[in-house]
């Protein structure tokens, strides 16, 4: 159980999970992109997610020294190996969602 | 996205995979057996919690006439579906775990 805690620790709250399927569908993403991909969230929320999933090693984020200087967020090889997880979380959702409404 | 966070919905928070985690290993579990499974929950939050997964249709709730009156906990079919996600979860925190500490 200690284990799916460690998951969940990463996961949690409103945001995570989001942030991360909106890395999953690209390669890079600038914070705006990302600001747009995730309906709700705001400016500041967003800067303090994604530096907790840097600080666990999910994204990676890369200076780009453009004019005017660009930030580019990516998901790193450990972050991939989410990604058959928010899949199955994603199928259960549709699941859940008739279960609850569907009838 | 929608249906990924359909599924954090239902899951969200400190201890709802905890309650969930614990009624996989159990066919009925009392309320006072989850208290001692779900180490640092309040008696109040887990009141709280099972009530919340009692309206998701994940868990069920009976009442068994004895002496005192008892109230058992178990999953529903619905409920059980979710336990491949949970092991997913519990082997992803594995290698999580393994990766932020294990160098």
């Amino acid at each position: 159980m200690r284990t799916v805690q460690d998951a969940m620790d990463v996961l949690n709250g409103k945001w995570k999970i989001a942030i991360i399927s909106a890395l999953c569908c690209f390669t890079k993403r600038r914070f705006s992109d990302i600001l747009t991909d995730v309906v709700g969230i705001s400016n500041r929320m967003l800067s303090k997610e994604l530096k907790e999933l840097e600080v666990n090693q999910i994204i990676k984020r890369t200076l780009v020294d453009t004019q005017p200087i660009t930030v580019h967020y990516e998901l790193t090889e450990h972050g991939k190996t989410l990604q058959p997880l928010i899949e199955g979380l994603a199928a259960w959702g549709v699941v859940h969602h008739k279960q609850i409404v569907g009838k």
